[in-house]
């Protein structure tokens, strides 16, 4: 009998852990996600922005998985575990298996600020891009419509809370639209005096990088104009007004939350399973503490064995990726009687880009720096191969080929489904 | 002092009058959508099926008039006219004219039947599309865990009423795709049996062609497996059942609406400018009977005056686009003291395509009939070249190319914004 696993979440963790199992007759898998497709986070900023489509960085399940007959796709949430049966409930039924896979990833963390969680912009899923792409494109208009300098300003600022790669790419991506869209296509707002600020409450931004990549970036956002606020948190958001804990306020209607993330907790799971930022905890080989045959990958798991990282790896795409890696390579392994072998991180760099040729990277061996034109060039070839298949590569180099060469974008459509109730 | 023109919708009729009038000094004109781009309603039913992305068929008004001097956007709806004081009062404020111009097309039209309202799927904007999209791929995902067969049949089948292009169009779409993608995407639906039928009141499908395409038309979709039952009214649609005028009943979740159409009334606009259908009765210039200043064009408007057509056009896309071309072409010709032409409409012919290598096209001079791939190649390069703009051309035509060779679509996301209120 194949072992049924069945893995919670089609991230980078989730997937990579089935495409090692998929057609391979000792398991047969079930991937369960709220969504139906795959998506790419680290463009969904484009996508929030117009430079993309929803669909040059999503692909649905079923169609990348097409033909393999120990595969199965279900749409739905996972509710509760039952660990004692094998089970997994979920809001579209029940589901048993062997082994149980988290790879759940992480939702936007409002440290507990209901007046943010409720009217700031968060970017962690597509339907948050769609959002803040609709809602910016009609502050724009309204902004265009009003006769008020002050409402205006407003209406214009954005301020981007969280200095990691999410938020230098959007205050940089928001500075070039800025000079380049914005005189060209809102006639009414010439001279309107909209402000773009990033803020973080550490001493830099880019805070995991080099200290080069950290002045680089930080130089170059406030030569676009990006005002960069940083050793400051973001306390309240009330009356289109962001208050920070030092006292200093900015009047903006648009408040962009990029400034945390955290795992989230199930129903069934024992509370001590969970550690630092609800991250399930798990040994060498991905095992959550305590539990038979329940597995953590990703960026919803914390791992404290690997001697290179005492305080558990990073939240970033390359862990997720080299998890569900292994976590499928040990799966195979031991159908075939052979020993696990501990899961160990290979750092292949970490990069942000901030504009049009500016970027920067940071290469972990040999320990180099690059920034500029040859850093921005590395960033679109990596992120362009790392795209899930040779469609979406096609269409976003097409798009960004017009971009660059236009300095423009079109995806400018404030488009939302009808939401009828059938 | 240039004249004021306010033109209420940007769809063919608006759009082509505001080009007619872009970058002339004699005008200012004011463009007023409640979106915030054009579309093209001809190849919504590809976008509701997943072959084309809302982006390859919608661009915005802004940047379709980027650079014209004298043309303004206002995103709105128009809620109340006053003749009177030549103001129309818009959702988003109030606009003064000298000329105004309706350009507001049609909505659905349900008949007055309360439950088709409420529950069928309309076709007839970018947002019933997009809905249409993610309403089917959600009942394939239900069926495809459901374990009733008696359920399964009834959310995997459709009844498409309306048997105009929109309707032979998408039920052939459906045909096709139920035979090269279910099988391959959707193993869990192997042997359940969805039915396709496509019902109209008239005793033929596409009504205003030809015999010979209508005779086509019906052998071509019947052989391809949809059920075509002509010559019946849709009365209800209640717990999961159409029922007909003649008493009989069709089991299904799934009822597309494009059997019907209805243009709309507005506040402060007389009633006896109303004419069949709601559309308002214009003359041979397009001028709406009994006012001053006040014009009516595409599907909107009706007109008795073109010999040719004692009963009004019909509500296409090509009146619509010479309507527009010819009040603009009247309102330049007035302001050169020259005096205005009646519009004439030049019939071009009319089209449909059924699927693959499949489509009829009548021509009016000389009269002649195509069926098959010769109308089916002639369909694809004038919807091609019919496109707003070069960049949507090549968009399309690369999903065009990519779904006939592959067999297949990928846009296969279920996709909203988010709905947090901001």
């Amino acid at each position: 009998m194949p072992k049924k696993v069945v893995i919670i979440g089609g991230g980078f963790a989730g997937v990579n852990l089935a495409k090692k199992l998929a057609g391979n007759e000792s398991f047969d898998i079930t991937l369960v996600d709220k969504n139906n497709y795959n998506f790419f986070p680290p463009l969904l900023y484009q996508v929030a922005t117009g430079y993309l489509e929803t669909s040059n960085i999503t692909y649905p399940f079923r169609k990348l998985f097409r033909g393999k007959k120990n595969f199965m796709f279900r749409l739905g949430e996972l509710e509760e575990v039952l660990p004692q049966q094998k089970q997994v409930i979920l809001s579209t039924g029940t589901v048993n298996y062997d082994y149980l896979v988290f790879a759940t990833g992480c939702e936007t963390n409002y440290f507990g600020m209901d007046n943010v969680a409720k009217h700031a912009i968060p970017m962690k899923t597509v339907a948050d891009a769609l959002q803040m792409r609709n809602t910016l494109l009609e502050r724009l208009e309204e902004a265009s419509r009003s006769t008020d300098p002050v409402e205006r300003k407003k209406l214009l600022t954005v301020v981007v809370a969280g200095g990691g790669p999410t938020g230098v790419e959007i205050s940089g991506m928001f500075a070039e639209m800025k000079r380049t869209i914005l005189a060209k296509d809102y006639p009414e707002l010439k001279g309107a005096d909209g402000e773009i600020h990033l803020v973080d409450g550490l001493k830099s931004v880019l805070a995991p990088m080099s200290e080069k990549s950290q002045q680089y970036t930080y130089d170059t956002l406030t030569k676009m104009g990006v005002k960069v606020k940083l050793n400051v948190m973001v306390k309240d958001f009330v009356n289109d007004t962001v208050h920070f804990a030092d006292g200093s306020t900015i009047e903006a209607k648009n408040l962009i939350w990029a400034a945390g993330v955290t795992a989230m907790t199930f129903k069934g799971m024992p509370e001590e399973a969970y550690g630092k930022g609800k991250r399930l905890q798990v040994d060498e080989f991905n095992k959550v503490k305590g539990l038979e045959d329940i597995y953590a990958i990703g960026d919803t798991c914390i791992q404290l064995t690997d001697p290179g990282f005492p305080q558990g790896h990073p939240q970033l795409a390359q862990v997720a990726l080299q998890q569900g890696d292994n976590v499928g390579k040990n799966m195979i392994r031991v159908e075939e009687n052979q020993f696990p072998k501990a899961f160990s991180y290979v750092d292949k760099g970490t990069m942000a880009i901030i504009g049009r040729n500016k970027a920067v990277a940071d290469l972990p061996k040999p320990k180099l720096f690059f920034s500029g034109f040859i850093a921005w060039a590395m960033w679109l070839f990596i992120h362009l191969i790392s795209l899930i298949n040779s469609g979406n590569r096609i269409k976003t180099l097409y798009n960004w080929m017009i971009a660059y060469f236009t300095k423009d974008q079109s995806l400018r459509m404030i488009v939302r489904p009808a939401s009828k109730k059938l």
